[in-house]
């Protein structure tokens, strides 16, 4: 009998001396195989940020890029220029000035993504070992860019304000002592990813003033400015400073994600860079996707459809808040958002958001735990909830949830005298509660 | 009277001293700055690589697309995987088994363009420093890329059966007695961008024969290979092995390019990288394109459609070949492209093709200078004609105007015995002539 023999790998990976150095940093991050289980129609999950986009018009959307297709097909559907298309450019200075910021479409570079647009920026200004400053915690997709580029990432403490800019000047002053470039501040004022925070207007002023003094570039990074449920949009970093100030926008929370198209917005000289790395890295960004959101905009309300998405998010955070004022235990704090999608919970003293992960899952609900909004290991305490995509019922459900499981949890503790081991080097940070 | 003071800038770029490393290698291409002339609509650009999509059925793709937003708009326009999305990539796969390709859609990650693919292939194997192999000439956006990461990118001669094995045996022999890691070898074998010179069959295993015993992998580009003008494709050098090649593909020309959808196919460990960098560089590749492009497939024959476009193509090339034949002066040179968009010229001794283009300009006809597609400063006495976009009619008139162009530049040489200086370092290549 000829049984063909089992294929052996002799080696795991046999193309492991022949990778980059800037691979290493990079793993798997949890959150992704977090995301399997949380798909699980079964699961409530409160891990993803996929915003809820089922009110847009899909039949005015879907006749007018059909149109679009007839009518300039060859166009639309051909390469573009590496900076985006400029009637979009000109169309996001109309979307930017609803924060108060004055910009020319000149000054503008399109990304894949606003993703794309944080990777162009940390090529542009990142060298192996540089240091980047970025807010304690801060979103998990942005430590993943700086680490690709081999930064070192350095948290800087936030309070119920936002960034304290006494900690951004004390950590820049301490890189500075140890032979470092800080090259640049990254920072969510608008309920922060994943803290929910808002920055005061009066700290974006001291922020800058600091900055300027500093000579550290700020990385605005504002998916969810325009989200606000509580009040009218904050006047951005940007709009105070156009020099000092790099702004990464977005439409895939205003629109919908799935057409990948960001922008940055930056000093001439910066563009200028800017254009040359989007050369390189794309030849030019989604072109069909530009004229199909140009085409959104100029055939929809726009602004009424964010009042619309402002409602159904407003919705959803009260019913978050509501369902953790009703089943979390006593010692669990939680953040309050005034817009975004995200709620920052800490859990009592001697609780770790890893370990409880595998009995939320038993318990039917999903979370991310809150070590991965940190390069550093901290924030095992910590987890992150996010109210964008499930329904109020399922929200309400799913805290009640996460209560059983924590609950449970606590009892198991009491009476078996378990104590829940830190790993070694997670120290929790200050509690961040607003 | 109170006029404002004018606003000096007193350094040209305040952010110099910021900037990483590898921005320093980056330079405005001569590319860009010639297309602004080129696309002048009394120019005959022979200089893009645009393809000529206008016959694609746009009312199928329009209602295709349109209903399917109206179906499925809140799936299509959200987030995806940074892999890219399941259907597409099985689709994928049949189009790769037209060159011989068998392989798993788990090997494939989609990509923002295939520009966007090597991009993430370059970020996964190059230090700064290492050695990247490549045609001699090469596309002038792949060098691009390498420079960006630092890549030091070492050409490989080609004669008229493609890249010579022996020479990338030599190079890679050379590159490590220099004490340099080869990362993987570039190429474009079907119809190379620029010099439409198509890698024999034969050759394409003594290359794969040479890359396994030398242990460097080769990285095949190929978004031409279904555009073969007087014959069937030819099998992939990945069809041949799985191992030591990973294979970049595109729809750019066989579909259309603005939905900016590449993919790169790759063995399973260095797919889980690539995954990972996609991942940094823009969360998902363009969603909605993927399904866009699912739907042209699943809706159209496309197989056909490409058929259409080789018919097409077949014609502006015999055209531009006429055209050459009628109006070249002695002297000249040109290789006979099978397939794809290029034509690559050598003018006659003493000739300079970057002191030719303002006289081409002003004869109104634009061509890519020959340099643009080395990294060593080689090619000055060529050019790249490119016969995919205009119509076979301007394209021989194109070629009317560059004659008149050369022969006038040669009069002025022979009446006032102009010499041409060659810049320092220019050396001329072998001539390359199918």
């Amino acid at each position: 009998m000829n049984i063909p023999e089992k294929r052996v790998e002799t080696r795991i990976d046999p193309y492991v001396d022949v990778y980059a150095d800037r691979t290493k940093g990079l793993k798997a991050s949890a959150v992704r195989a977090l995301f399997a289980v949380a798909n699980r129609p079964e699961i409530v999950s409160l891990a993803g940020g996929m915003p809820n986009i089922t009110d847009l018009p899909l039949d005015v959307i879907g006749n007018a890029i059909g149109d679009l297709i007839k009518a300039r097909g060859p166009q639309i559907m051909n390469y573009g220029g590496a900076q985006g298309e400029e009637r979009i450019r000109e169309q996001i200075c109309e979307v930017m000035s609803l924060e108060g910021i004055e910009a020319s479409p000149d000054d503008l570079v399109i990304s894949c993504g606003s993703q794309q647009g944080l990777d162009l920026v940390t090529r542009t200004f990142v060298d192996p070992g540089d240091v980047v400053l970025a807010e304690a915690p801060s979103y998990v997709g942005a430590l993943g860019t700086f680490t690709s580029y081999q930064a070192q990432v350095v948290h800087v403490a936030m309070d119920e304000d936002g960034i304290i800019p006494e900690a951004f000047r004390a950590a820049t002053v301490a890189a500075r002592a140890a032979g470092k470039q800080v090259k640049f501040l990254y920072t969510i004022p608008n309920f922060n990813n994943p803290s929910g925070i808002l920055l005061s207007v009066e700290r974006r002023r001291e922020l800058l003033a600091a900055a300027k003094e500093l000579d550290v570039i700020i990385v605005e990074d504002n998916p969810y400015g325009l989200l606000g449920i509580d009040q009218p949009p904050q006047p951005a970093i940007r709009s105070m400073d156009a020099d000092q100030v790099i702004y990464l926008g977005s439409f895939s929370k205003t629109f919908a994600p799935g057409f990948r198209v960001g922008w940055v917005l930056a000093p001439p000289a910066v563009v200028k860079k800017l254009i040359l790395a989007q050369e390189s890295a794309t030849l030019c960004p989604p072109v069909f996707s530009q004229f199909a959101i140009s085409e959104y905009l100029a055939t929809w309300d726009w602004k009424s459809q964010i009042e619309d998405f402002r409602s159904m998010y407003r919705e959803r955070r009260d019913s978050m808040l509501r369902g953790l004022d009703d089943h979390m235990p006593p010692g669990a704090t939680w953040t309050h958002p005034k817009g975004g999608f995200f709620v920052w919970l800490t859990l009592p003293e001697g609780f770790d958001s890893d370990q409880l992960s595998a009995r939320a899952t038993s318990h039917r609900v999903a979370y991310v735990p809150g070590t991965a909004f940190y390069a550093d290991g901290l924030g095992s305490r910590n987890m992150r909830l996010s109210y964008c995509f499930p329904t109020p019922e399922r929200i309400y459900e799913g805290t009640r949830r996460l209560g059983e499981a924590i609950t449970e949890e606590m009892e198991l503790r009491t009476t078996f005298g378990l104590v829940t081991p830190h790993s070694p080097g997670r120290v929790q940070p200050p509690e961040v509660r607003s």
